[in-house]
């Protein structure tokens, strides 16, 4: 059974950090599982962290480690390792985690290392570095099992057992021409199951999926979810067979893009990691704050319009955070349906006049019940007809024209090619305020001169 | 290359079913990959849905189509379908999909639809149908390869090659004990390595994870997603391997899990799924958005009381979209972080006071820069240094009260075992208002009086 399996290694860890017991610790740390390790790794204080690393011997869970830590860790960890070090825990590492880890230090410091890797693997490695980062051969091993047509299912067996012995996850034998490129594919089950003579050409499935090296990721991993496969082949702009992106990468890469997309909706950016730096931290969220500050200031303007109309009912400024807080409310349910919609598929630009029509009649029903509400709060709150119609009227608009930005705004951005998530966040939100307020100030004017 | 091939299939299927073109249309369903049918399955109007549906004549094929539909696109289709075409449809697809399926209808449906099944596999349905529909046990497939630990790696092939047909991804070889309990795990490539008279016992992995049950879905699948697993075995209280969780079917949870996140935050509730009905999307949003409004008549209340100092100053009102607004947004920078930090494990409880501290830093130092700003544009509209000076306290006391509220709030759920996403949404925004709008007067009125 795994379930608190990680919680009481944590807890373990760090008792024994605390307790100084070194030789318990080192003990321990070495005989754990290095994906477990890394979860104990992120709960632990930089100079713990510091400690912990130092007392791994296996190269090979460094390495695990080192793939799975957050910018400011790495560079942390790095910097105490001798190029050296550093060499040998790359070399136990997968091509596809060595060229990313790689890709996020500087250029220099690159060369250097890929000088001292030994040269089978830094050429696979700069092979990978030439394919952008988040694309099919950024992620992409080149540790696949590919034979001829025309060999036989037993000589297939045996090339699995002697050249592929490294093969990560060899569950399919993709087929390939004189040419290298990709033909055709069989499981390692069909391998198993027929007469050890038959030619592959003859069992294979010729009907093989395949992606281009530089189709985005957020594409390649759809394509591995929607086909339900274990692993897809990545060509070249020839057909030819240069890698494959296999299902735990996919993975990882799903949540990552989901992690992504909550960040960006709130508007902390694409580029935030778990950060622990204030400083850092605080520098990647202030352009963000700056869309919503400059749509204050705009509400502010608008709000001074209305200056005579404030100062013949003072009251109308207690109804102004209902309003705004109603019509962001459904603008945010609106545009994250629509959003995450997008993202997984389930929303099209062909639908767009059906999507923003349905979240246009939501919110307008939405927008009569509590316009109703709100009116008779205020109603009841305060003397005069005219100021609640004005409330009610004001709640009803902001939560109709909230629900029509929120979710139209989405379906444009990615027309125009423009990340829905990113674009959504500030613009919904900072547009929202300035038209209910907007609105709600016209409606009490009108009415409160009648 | 896969890349545009489903949204040419989608405009394919869009322009033959314009022109009535429904011998063509028919050929190219039946040609289509099931993965891709549901694709453009989904991009119909309801009643394209069921003409298209109509025409696949490969029951897997609608199988397929049927496991992957939305709720009302399910019963709709369901409705149109005799008994015998359903359970002929339901016959064709795994374990897990068919309880799945069965687990959305109505309970006398599913008796009835039971009945009809053959009696294996509707033994092993309503044995899935037992366990919770988000735990291990509703999410398994009984379809796992098991041998006894002193067989050998030929007899183990053996039994691949004649029971074993049918297992859907026969990757691991779980060996168990005379009492069925887990004892270790072993590779199809293993299996294959070593010389054929070689005992499962001698070179199968003891340390083998696996999970109960009844644990939540969640769990199994940051599970799998940690360990690069392709498979884990689900076990009984008594250790004993009843099923398989498959990684394709965890990718659909951990896009799944990210949607209800999303949506939960948005406060479109956990049971959202994408209805075309406005009346129940309506039913499902409205109260969601009570929360909100009440937190908005109580701001009212507040702002009444400070009714005097509004008479003397009605342009402080102006100054409510901004500061509602900064508080707002940072209030959600704070709280998906933590929420989407604690969902994906990189924060933890015991990290409550560093995690509050620093959201707490940023939140001060991103007050000062804003609470300048806004103060600055107040002093330079309008005369009198005290209103800008309570202007620019006002955003940075909301901005502080936001930053600790957004990242606390979500670590205390999680404390108390309610679920961050859920509670986030609109206790952070409602509790920001309010205090941001009296913390806002509180500092003006002292001002004004000075």
């Amino acid at each position: 059974m795994v379930g608190d399996r990680t919680k009481l290694l944590v807890d373990t860890t760090r008792r024994l950090l605390r307790r100084g017991a070194d030789l318990h610790l080192r003990k321990m740390v070495n005989r754990a599982h290095a994906a477990d390790l890394s979860v104990v790794f992120h709960a632990l204080t930089p100079q713990d962290q510091k400690k912990l690393f130092s007392m791994i011997e296996d190269p090979a869970a460094k390495g695990h480690l080192l793939s799975d830590m957050d910018e400011d860790a790495l560079f942390r960890t790095i910097e105490d390792l001798s190029p050296e070090q550093l060499v040998d825990i790359l070399e136990t590492m997968p091509t596809d985690d060595v060229a990313d880890l790689l890709g996020r230090l500087p250029h220099e410091q690159t060369e250097e290392i890929l000088k001292r890797m030994n040269k089978k693997g830094s050429a696979e490695v700069e092979d990978l570095l030439r394919y952008g980062d988040q694309t099919a051969g950024g992620i992409m091993v080149p540790d696949f099992v590919a034979v001829k047509e025309d060999a036989t299912a037993r000589q297939a067996i045996e090339s699995l057992q002697k050249e592929y012995k490294d093969v990560e996850m060899p569950f399919y034998l993709y087929v390939v021409d004189e040419y290298d490129r990709l033909v055709g594919v069989s499981s390692l089950r069909q391998l198993v199951l027929v007469p050890p003579d038959t030619p592959v050409r003859e069992f294979m499935t010729r009907d093989v999926l395949s992606v281009r090296t530089d189709m985005d990721q957020e594409e390649v991993a759809k394509i591995v979810a929607r086909y339900d496969i274990l692993a897809v082949p990545v060509v070249d702009e020839n057909n030819r067979l240069v890698g494959i992106v296999t299902v735990d990468d996919v993975l990882d890469i799903i949540r990552e893009e989901a992690t992504e997309d909550f960040l960006k909706m709130a508007g902390v950016g694409e580029e935030y990691v778990e950060t622990q730096s204030v400083v850092r931290s605080t520098r990647i969220r202030l352009p963000w704050l700056f869309a919503s500050c400059m749509g204050g200031i705009v509400a502010f303007f608008v709000i001074s319009g209305f200056e005579s109309t404030l100062e013949r009912v003072a009251y109308l400024a207690a109804f102004i955070p209902v309003i705004m807080g109603m019509g962001g409310n459904i603008g945010i349910q609106s545009s994250t349906i629509v959003v995450r919609g997008l993202a997984t598929g389930r929303i099209h630009l062909a639908d767009l006049s059906r999507v923003v029509g349905k979240e246009l009649a939501v919110g307008m029903i939405l927008g009569i019940v509590y316009g109703c509400l709100v009116g008779l709060v205020a109603g009841l709150a305060l003397p005069g007809w005219q100021l609640a119609a004005a409330v009610g009227l004001g709640v009803f608009s902001a939560m109709t024209v909230a629900a029509l930005v929120g979710s139209m705004f989405p379906l444009v951005f990615f027309r125009i090619s423009i990340d829905p998530a990113v674009a959504t966040g500030p613009f919904v939100t900072t547009s929202v305020d300035i038209l209910s307020v907007f609105f709600y100030f016209e409606i009490a004017t009108l009415f409160l001169e009648l």
